[in-house]
Parts: C-alpha cells; sequence; structure tokens
C-alpha cells in the first residue's frame, strides 16, 4: 500500500481507533478472535453471537440478497428501502406513486402484500456437511465426474433436508474447501408497512451511488405473516404475524466516533483468495473488454431509444444496469491499480510458498505443486476468455436465447427431476415460463437483432477452433456487421417466435415437436444448442477441477496463517458472516478528510428542488427550525444521516443492522464508499468504509416527518 | 449564509484562526487596520506597506493581466507559470518544446527574449486626481455629455502623466466615486529565465482549475532589462539587468497553518458593491443565457471540427476559452445560489436605507432618492440586455465585425487624436493592423458563416424597435435559420475581405474609398455602423448616468460602514491591492474536510501518465524515496505542494507573492478554490480561499528535479 496517514486524517476520524479487521466471519469463528473483538469494544461474549437461536443472531434474517431484522414480537422487519423497493413498485400505480409518496400502514389492516416474490429467510440450522460431499469424491475423477458428483450429493442433501415451508441450501467455502447445508424457514408472506418517500430513502440516487458523504435515508419496513398455525404460507388475507425468536433493541442514542459497531448479514460474493494472475487478467482484460462491450451495448441501445421512446422505455432498466457496472468497473480498475493489487498479492503468494518450502515434507511439496496445477489451469482459462465472453454475448438476444432454452428445457424435461440440470428442473419451469410470457415487455425486435449482430461480430473474430460448426455453418462466411446483419435480419423475419403465444406453444410442446419445426429460429437453435451444451459441458469439468485445486491453495494458505495465530475467514458466498470494527472516518486522498457522519446540514446543502436531491419541503423547513425532537446528537450538536465505519461488507449486506458493543440496533448498513468498489479483490483498511444509516435519522424521519408513532411504540422506542 | 462550522472541520484547520478580513485593501487604507492585522498576526508596522517605494511593496510588480516580484537585485521576477507562459510558447517549436520541457537559463546569456507584448509595469506613483476630474463635471451634464467629459479629462491626465519610458493610467474607484492616476514605469524587454516543465507547471490542467486539493507547481521566472543608461527599451542584446528599489526577500520554511499571510497584487475586476436586482438578474438571465449561447457556439464548431481537423485548431483556444467560461459560470450560479446572494443584498440594502433614513436630513433623503434612481437605471438596462448580448455575438463573425471595424476607424481617423474614441486612437491602429492580419489564423469561412447565422437568428426575435433598420432591410424579411444562412452565404460570396491583402488595402483605405466600395460585406458594415454607433453612445450616456448614481449608493454605503467604523475597500479594478488572512483548510460541505496543505504524496495518488497528470518520473522516484533535501516541512512530515489561506484575490492577483508576517516570500497566489468563483460578487469567509503554490515546493523543484542553484543562489537561498 502507497498511503500514508496524514495529520489531518487523524484529526477528522482515525484517532484513536484500533486498526480495523478486515473480515467477513462466519458466527463460529468469533471466539477465535474474541480478543480482538474485544479490544475493538464489544461487550457482548463473542460465545453468544455463535448461536443463531439467540440473541442477537436469531433476530438477523435474509430477504434473499439483501439482509434485514426483526425489531419486534409481532414480525416487524427493518431493511433497506432498496431492499424493500420491489414492494412499493409492486403496490405503485400512476395514480397512487408509493416510491414517490412512502408509505405508512397506520393499522395492522393496512398493511400491503408484498410482491409474491418477496421472502424473508430465518436461518435456523447450519451443519457441516464437508464429509458427506467429499465422500463422493476421489482422487480419480475427472473434472467432468467430480462435477457431476458433487451437484449430486448436493442435490440429494438439500433434498434430505427440505421440508414443508423450510429451505436448504448447500454452500461451498474456500472453492469446495468445505461445505455447509443451511436450513431456513421460508416466510412467503412478507407485507409492505413502512418507507420513507423516494426523496428520502433514495436521496441522492444514482449520483451519490458508492459515494461519500452520504444524506440517504436507505430504510423501510416489512412484516412477515404465517398461517394461523404458524406456518410458512404464501399471501392470505387471515394470516397471522410472525413470532421471531428474538428482536433486536434499539438504542435511540447510536454510536459516536469510535465506538464499537458490529454488522452481521449475508454478503453475496468477494474475491479475496484470487490469485495475482486473476487479478492481473481482471485489469488487463476483464473489466476494460467489459467497459467496451457495455459502452457498445448502450451505444445501440441508446441510438434506437432516441429514435424511437417507447424502446428507451423497454430497455431503461438494462441501460440502468449497464450504466451502474460500468460506474462500478471503474472504481475496480482505480481501486485494483490504486492498491497495486497485482503485486500485493503476488507477493503474498511468494510468501506463502516460501513458507511451504521452508516447512517442507511430501505434504507441503504436494501443495506447493496443486498450486502450481491451480495457476496452469487459471491461465488455460484464459484462451478462451473471449469465446466464453462472445457466446454470453449471443444471449443478449432475447430470441437466440429463449429458443435455445426452450430446445435444452425438451431435453432435460425427459430425464428424472435429479438428473436434470440445475436451472431446467421442475420447479424452475414456472421461472422459464415467466420470462417467456414476458419477453415483450423488455423486448424490441430491431435492438434485438442489432444486439445478436454486435455478439457476431465479435463471434467471428475468433480462431476457428473455437467456433461452432453449426452457428459457423448457418453463418456462411458472413464477417462484416452488414453481411452479419443480412443473416440476422433474415432470421428474425423466418420466425414467429417474437408472438408470445407462439413462444408459450413450444415451451409446451415436446421435445419430438420441436425438432419437427420449421420455424427458422428453432431450426438454428436446434443446431446450435448441442454445441453450447459441449461448451458448458466443458465448463463444468473445468469447475470439477477447480474444486479439487483451490481447495488446496486455500489449504496451504489456512496452515500458513493459522502458524502466525491468524484464522481466516472465507470469501463471501451469501451465507451468515459478521464484521466488526469502529466508526471512523476516512482520509480518501492527500488533503481532503471525511468525517464520521454527516448531518442534515447536508441536506440543505445538496437539496437542488430535483430528483434525486428533491428533500421534502417539510424536511427542508424543519432541518432548519433545528426541530430534531430530541434525536439529535448531543456531541455532534446537530442530527447525524449516516455514517461511516471500517466494516467489511458487499453487495449482500444491504439492510444489515449495524449493531452496537451491546448487539443493540444503531443502523442499517447500505452501501460501500467509492474506495471500496475494488474492496471485494482486496480489503484495504485505511481506505474502505462501510455506509450506514443512523439510527437518530431513522427515528427522526419516522416520528417527525412521517409519524410513524405506532411502529416506534411497537419497537419500545420511547417517542419524545 | 447557512453554513455551521463542523467539529470536523474545526479541527482539519479552521481552529485557533480568527475570522477572514473581507477585503482588497488599497495600501494607504491600511492603516486604518492596523489593529486587525496584527490580530491576525503581521508584524510589519502597517504603515510600513502605505509606501509603493519601500520594502516589499516596491519590490511587486504588475505584468498586465498578472501580478510578480523582483526576487534579486538583477531584476529577476517570480511570478507563475501560466503568467510566463507566453514566453514558453513564443520560443518553442515543433521540434523544441519549451513548455513541455521546462526552461532553464544555466547563465545571463542563455535567457530568451519574451514575446513582444511583454511587459513589466512598476508601479511609481498614485495620485488622487477625484477633484481634477469632478471640477469638469456638473450637475446638469445629460449621460452623454458627463460620459464624455469624463473621458476627455482622463485621457488629459493621462497625456500630462506619461513620458518616454512611463506608462499612465487614470483608475475608477467605486464606480467614480473616487479617481487615481497611477504612474508605471513600463519595462518592455522582459526575458525567459526559468520555467518547470508544464507536468509539473501546470500539472492538473483544466481538470484541476478552480479545484482544490490542488497540486500545481505554478512557477516560473522571468528577467525585467533596461538600456544600458537604465530606460525602458525594447529588446536589444545590450540591455542590462534592471536593478529594482527593492528585492522580496525568501523565507525558505515557508508558512504552517494558522500563520499570518498576505498577498500584494493586481486584482482584475470585481462586484462587491452590485445591487441584489443585479445579482438577481446575473442568476435569472445573464450566466444561464451566456451558458446556453456559449454550448450553442461550442455545438457550432465541434460540429465543423469534427469533420475538420484544421478547423479544431483554428478555433481551439476560442474553444478552451467558451469551456472555460462555462465551467466558470456554473460555479458563479452554484455559489451565488448557495449563498443565498439575492437575499444577503436585499437584506444590507435595506439595512442601508434604513440607517440613512434614521439618520434623516435633506443630505440622506437626496441618497435614498438616488439609490432608487440606481435601481432604476439598472432596470432599464434590463429591457435592452438580449439585444446587447446578439449584438456583441454578430461579432463572433471576424468578418462582419472587422469590416464593421474598418468603416469605424475611417470616420475616427479624421478627427484629432484626442477626440478620436478609445480603441481608435493612433496608438490603436497597430493592434487593429495586426488583427487584420492574423485574422486567418482563427477564422474559417463556414463556422464564420454560421457564427453569424447564429447570431442572427437570435437578433430577428428582438422587438421591432430595438432592431438595427439597416440590418433589418439586408435581411429583407429572413427569419428562419436556412433563410438567414442563404443571406449570409451569399454575403460571404460577395466579398473579398476572407483575403489578407484586401482586408489590408481597406486598412489603408480613407473614408471616401470605403464610401466608394462595392465589397457586399463593406456595403453592409457601411449601412450598419451608425446605427451601432448610436447605440454605443446611448449606452455611453448610460454609462454616464452610472457614474453620477453609483457613486452615491458608494457615498451612502461609506457613510453607513464609517458609522460602524468599518472601512470600505473598493471593487478591484487593476490596481494595487493588498490581502491579508491566515493559512487554513475549509470544510466545503457537510462531512468534507480540506487540508490547509497538499503534500507531494498527493502528486503520486493523482499520477496516472497521462496529461495533465504526468509527473515527471523523476519527480515521481524522488518522492517515493523521500529525497526532500531539508525542504520539507518539519511539523507536516512531509514536502507541502500548495496550500490554501482565506485570502481575498480574483483574476489579475495570479502571480502575486504570498508573504508572511514579516513580508518575506512563502509562496505565490495562483488560484481560488471552486466556492471562491462566486467571490467575486460575495465574499464568503467560511468557504472563499485563495490557493498558493509553497516556496518549499518551488525551491525544492528548483534544486532537486531542475538544478536551478543558480537562481537560489542569486535569490540568496541557501541550497542544501
Amino acid at each position: 500500500m502507497r498511503r500514508v496517514l496524514l495529520a489531518a486524517a487523524l484529526l477528522a476520524g482515525l484517532a484513536g481507533t484500533a486498526h480495523a479487521v478486515e473480515g467477513m466471519w462466519q458466527p463460529a469463528q468469533l471466539p477465535k478472535i474474541a480478543d480482538t473483538l474485544k479490544q475493538h469494544g464489544l461487550k457482548l461474549d463473542p460465545v453468544t453471537l455463535t448461536d443463531l437461536t439467540a440473541y442477537p443472531m436469531g433476530a438477523i434474517v435474509s430477504l434473499g440478497g439483501c439482509t434485514a431484522s426483526f425489531v419486534s414480537p409481532e414480525g416487524l422487519i427493518v431493511t433497506n428501502h432498496h431492499c424493500g423497493y420491489g414492494a412499493l413498485q409492486y403496490n405503485s400505480t400512476p395514480q397512487k406513486n408509493l416510491i414517490v409518496d412512502g408509505f405508512l400502514a397506520k393499522t395492522r389492516a393496512d398493511e400491503l402484500p408484498g410482491s409474491p416474490d418477496m421472502r424473508v429467510f430465518v436461518t435456523e440450522e447450519i451443519r457441516d456437511v464437508t464429509k458427506d460431499v467429499n465422500a463422493r469424491l476421489n482422487d480419480q475423477m475427472s473434472g467432468a465426474e467430480r462435477y457431476k458428483a458433487i451437484e449430486l450429493a448436493i442435490k440429494q442433501l438439500v433434498k434430505g433436508c427440505e421440508s414443508e415451508g423450510y429451505r436448504c441450501d448447500v454452500y461451498t467455502f474456500h472453492g469446495g474447501y468445505s461445505y455447509q447445508l443451511i436450513k431456513q424457514l421460508e416466510i412467503k408472506d412478507v407485507r409492505l408497512v413502512y418507507a420513507p418517500p423516494e426523496s428520502i430513502g433514495k436521496f441522492g440516487g444514482d449520483v451519490d451511488n458508492w459515494m461519500w458523504p452520504r444524506h440517504t435515508g436507505d430504510f423501510s419496513y416489512l412484516r412477515a405473516y404465517v398461517s394461523k398455525d404458524g406456518k410458512s404460507a404464501t399471501y392470505a388475507k387471515d394470516n397471522v404475524p410472525y413470532h421471531p425468536r428474538h428482536v433486536l433493541k434499539v438504542n435511540p442514542q447510536g454510536v459516536e466516533q469510535g465506538d464499537y459497531v458490529m454488522v452481521v448479514g449475508y454478503p453475496g460474493r468477494t474475491n479475496r483468495y484470487r490469485l495475482a494472475d486473476e487479478v492481473q487478467n481482471s485489469i488487463d482484460w476483464v473489466y476494460p473488454t467489459q467497459i467496451k462491450v457495455y459502452e457498445d451495448t448502450l451505444n445501440i441501445i441508446n441510438t434506437a431509444g432516441k429514435a424511437d421512446p417507447k424502446v428507451a422505455v423497454k430497455y431503461a432498466s438494462l441501460v440502468a444496469g449497464l450504466n451502474n457496472y460500468l460506474k462500478n468497473f471503474g472504481g475496480q480498475l482505480e481501486g485494483l491499480h490504486r492498491a497495486d493489487a497485482v503485486d500485493v498479492k503476488r507477493a503474498q503468494e511468494a510468501q506463502l510458498e516460501a513458507w511451504l518450502k521452508q516447512q517442507g515434507g511430501a505434504g507441503n511439496e504436494a501443495l506447493v505443486a496443486d498450486i502450481g496445477k491451480l495457476r496452469e489451469a487459471i491461465a488455460a482459462d484464459r484462451a478462451t476468455r473471449e469465446r466464453n465472453l462472445d457466446i454470453g454475448l449471443l444471449n443478449r438476444s432475447s430470441m437466440f436465447s429463449n429458443a435455445v432454452r426452450l430446445v435444452r428445457l425438451s431435453k432435460e424435461r425427459v430425464k428424472p427431476d435429479l438428473e436434470r440440470a440445475a436451472g431446467y428442473q421442475q420447479r424452475d419451469e414456472v421461472r422459464i415460463e415467466g420470462a417467456l410470457k414476458q419477453m415483450d415487455r423488455r423486448y424490441d425486435a430491431k435492438v434485438d437483432q442489432q444486439l445478436m449482430t454486435y455478439a457476431l461480430q465479435r463471434y467471428v473474430t475468433l480462431p476457428k477452433d473455437q467456433r461452432l460448426p453449426a452457428l459457423d455453418q448457418w453463418l456462411g462466411g458472413a464477417t462484416t456487421g452488414a453481411a452479419i446483419g443480412a443473416k440476422v435480419s433474415v432470421l428474425y423475419a423466418g420466425s414467429l417466435f417474437g408472438q408470445t403465444d407462439e413462444r408459450l406453444k413450444w415451451f409446451k410442446a415436446d421435445a419430438k415437436a420441436i425438432d419437427a419445426s420449421n420455424d427458422g429460429l428453432l431450426m438454428l437453435a436446434r443446431a446450435v444448442q448441442p454445441q453450447l451444451q459441449k461448451l458448458e459441458d466443458e465448463m463444468d469439468a473445468r469447475e470439477g477441477e477447480m474444486s479439487k485445486l483451490r481447495p488446496r491453495y486455500m489449504q496451504a494458505m489456512i496452515a500458513w496463517k493459522d502458524s502466525q495465530h491468524l484464522p481466516v475467514y472465507p470469501d463471501a458466498n451469501s451465507s451468515l458472516r459478521v464484521t466488526f470494527g469502529n466508526v471512523q472516518g476516512v482520509a480518501p486522498r492527500d488533503g481532503v478528510s471525511y468525517a464520521p457522519f454527516t448531518t442534515v446540514q447536508g441536506i440543505l446543502e445538496k437539496d437542488t428542488g430535483i430528483e434525486p436531491f428533491n428533500s421534502p419541503k417539510q424536511e427542508l423547513a424543519a432541518i432548519k427550525a433545528k426541530a430534531f425532537d430530541g434525536y439529535a446528537s448531543p456531541k455532534q450538536g446537530t442530527l447525524p444521516v449516516d455514517f461511516l465505519a471500517d466494516l467489511d461488507i458487499t453487495g449482500g449486506n444491504s439492510g444489515s443492522p449495524a449493531m452496537d458493543a451491546n448487539g443493540q440496533l444503531v443502523g442499517l448498513a447500505f452501501d460501500g464508499n467509492w474506495e471500496s468498489v475494488s474492496g471485494d479483490w482486496l480489503f484495504n483498511p485505511q481506505l474502505n468504509r462501510s455506509i450506514q444509516v443512523d439510527v437518530r435519522y431513522m427515528l427522526w424521519v419516522m416520528h417527525h416527518l412521517d409519524h410513524a408513532d405506532n411502529l416506534l411504540q411497537e419497537m419500545g422506542v420511547p417517542t419524545k
């Protein structure tokens, strides 16, 4: 790391607090780092945090992609505004836009059903199943055999675990070093209780996304409902609130600079143990190429969108996503460069291997050899990276990808369900049918053709031996954009696949009927699908191979760290984790210091009256009048809005409770700062910060602006 | 002001320093605020600062648009890199680019002549001539008469003052409340001595312009030469260095946070005493309209430039200027909004008028009445603001504006020189001829036509009574872009004015010849010019009227402030001023603190290898090696680059010496922060900061990177 801390930085929030402890810890690991936890200020016994059925862990749930907490015995849940967004969208009409207006159910009867896919998952059991999986494996297996054996083992473990109202999943840690079977109660009736208006809940919008200073009130409330007999059930009017085992206590005083704080949640994915070669590949190829491809794609869509506003509407969500990724990729590259990530990784690998060699012995020699093999496998993957990208891009053509999917489905359907590929099992058919039904909403024939043409233009530059013979045959030697475009145009003209009823007809058809079809697109899909399948099998085989090698690397890493008495946390994999640290600001660059707290003063400064900086008039007036109703921080002399901490979070942690030293709720994590974007690869304790909305701002907005005193009472928070 | 200081801000550099004293003070005013100066830390007797021939004022000179200081008895001058830029440009070739490489004359003989228009002005005398001017005026005069009387008085005062080698100017203070005749030695042989490479001197370029944190080494060295007998003379090999009366001492230890600092220089123009109505007009109309017009103009030029790179080169300087203004206008609007400038001004005016009424008496009543008249005059101006803008835009057509100028010149030439209009006197003819000669370099016929068409498209939307009959007649009712474009096209086709020799022929021609010309453009110019002249006369008359009313407003203001024992500094008008304050950071917005110093660490962070963030490799290596040769700040533990102070500066202050409590050189002012852009209207002591390059960085770059030890020795700085 090149950075040195500046005097100003120390003054602005870093002084007096110990260094951050990087890590998304499994609850069971916490007793091993009990001293560090206490040193940072934890007052609870770390052992209590290992019990998922005790306080506070028993109060924390997954929303599938987000995290949330129970805050009342009547099943009231608090999470981020952007995690409850789907419920707001689902209940909004042009006449009554809950996103814009916000929503408050004054009584239980006023609560609105969330969208049908909303779920609350309450983790009830975690069981290590590493032995169960490994018992199916042996060293003689090919990569493909290994992949299939693992897949089957997991399917069987899941099947043996699941029961009515429960969902089970096997989580892979350290790329296959260990496996855990996790059993969760799946609550299916989730209702919207309260959300502030978007001008608070999404204040700053995409402009402020990943940015600090932040002034977003990113919180909302849901409620979990079950059937009268206490079981998981889909929405029914007669359902009753779920009674959680535990409920987070709210600390209305919040935390101050330097205080201990921890976040518990379900982080999605990190790449902390990738090798230097993989980081290098991301810097040299993955991000720059994705940036180019995304920009090209945006160009195609935006040009069409300018000519026809209806097209713009259809692709608005894709465009927003691509722009979001583009911003993210820029942050990744910037952060990886700044951190000298490749050099840091390479040095670490060299140290690890030196240590292994120094230890000596056949076991360690074998580890060194396997790390070498891992590096070779990674290098081999690079040879087909462009092909994999191009094939992926072909799927941006909704017509082509849906046709191929139907061909595949017709082949999987004839197998016993357990043997059907993931994504093509019985339980997946509803989702596939839904996608076919809704294709029109996000599809424009001309744009779809252009996207297919674009993918094919990249595809035809691949080396001959990486191409798909059936696709080449259909292309008939076309290489220019014009020639390929003409082919694609003919293809689309010769297909009825653009019609919903036609697609649904083929969804219901069997393999024989599909084989007999003379729809041009289906014919092409039929010809190409077996070759795509072959590619997928090859990739699965490689993954099987990797599932042998990555654990070896992690085994070496864990042994090495163990020799230094350092525990190793696994990469994020959507399983429950704990991260802890302290409230502190950051000095992101020379001469600049960010305070750990933003205040309502900043809302006045940022407000322009124009979305996303259009604070409610009432809020602006209240801030000017300093009408903080006792929620302000006496220490800060004003009302804090958001705060920074040196916590190690990533996507999936959204909505996670931030808890104080006693495990009481003091805020909700909802984002990281710009420098933390590349933290998925390499955590930098001096620069990476999580962003939380402060509980005092939440309570003030609820009480003073939105009059949600019913909820404050339910949560046991005295109204002032 | 809405802002409150934050705890973090206090810690980051604001604690312990007294509040800034707004003001660009005339040296003679300083004894009146001696206590404040001492309170802020000045150790010199303020009276010494009133003597322009004593230390340190005798060492400070104007470059005409920039400020500079003598730093050796041999006429060595230090100023900003961007102030010496013309000399670098003038001496650069594609083969030997001094801008990119930098330049160091190791001996006096190696010094390069600056561009012929470079000047050093040494102020020798300031005399109040208010009585002399006012003696020519009486209350019965019309605005036009008043304007002419003032113009003539000034011309005569200047003529009576100027002598060989000296330049005199009358400066108007407070819009005509007082006048000063200033006599300056005009040194015409100015040579380039030393400049670091652009990658230091302009590090950050336009991206960092007006921005903090800043890491620019914006300094360079020139030398003033005079004839052997010590008189002002144009460049001659035998000229000898000028021996200044005084030379600034360099303090190689620099200043630290909280230290007293002052800047002496020639600020160009501020609008601190404009009325609320004028601020409102700027917010509502001037800036938004200019932004629109500049964007439209850029669109025209950039579209043409994309099609033809040669066009892009011709207009590069205009494009850079327009972009620069666009950024500035954005900053003005942002700052004026944030400061609630209109409300602040209006409240101040109300207070002033309340005080006048409270004082009572015929004199004060007359003042109130005149302030009312001033407001009416300002309102009347607004009625023709669009017309004035459109006529101004017509001049973006080089063809049209040069033709009109020649018609005007032919009419002025027949008058006695003192009666010829400013800009059309004998001494102006060289400049006019030069512009005619060089028109081609910045002119493309098609773009020129489009710019004229654009201006006319705006013009034809004016109310009938604001239009020019001759122009309307020529337009023949054309109102659409296409119709006007066709007219313009015919006009250009029917003129030889695009040819340099043709323009120069008409430059030499007399009024009779021009009257007889049948060049289409000259015929139009001939028809329109009298009407343009009438508009100009009307505007002069209004200015004459304003020169009666504004001083009345200032008279009231000065009396009011005097009643509070507060002196009033005049708006900047390119005359010598002093501003003082302390080294301090700033909290530009909620949660953000800027340290008062940037350090070389930030150069490592910003360096991308790509201009304008392409630091010399040698510099990066030296910073990494911490090879600071004793120039680092012991207090900061590293080498500072630039620093902030709460000084009140504006354009024209560039290159001004920043001096410590003893009047020793500790840096050079070169910019203000973003929040200070709108400071020209309203100075905000909490947000406005001047940016100085630190003397320690200057000395280190000179010694360690560029080996300019000859200059360090000449300046009496011990090399380490």
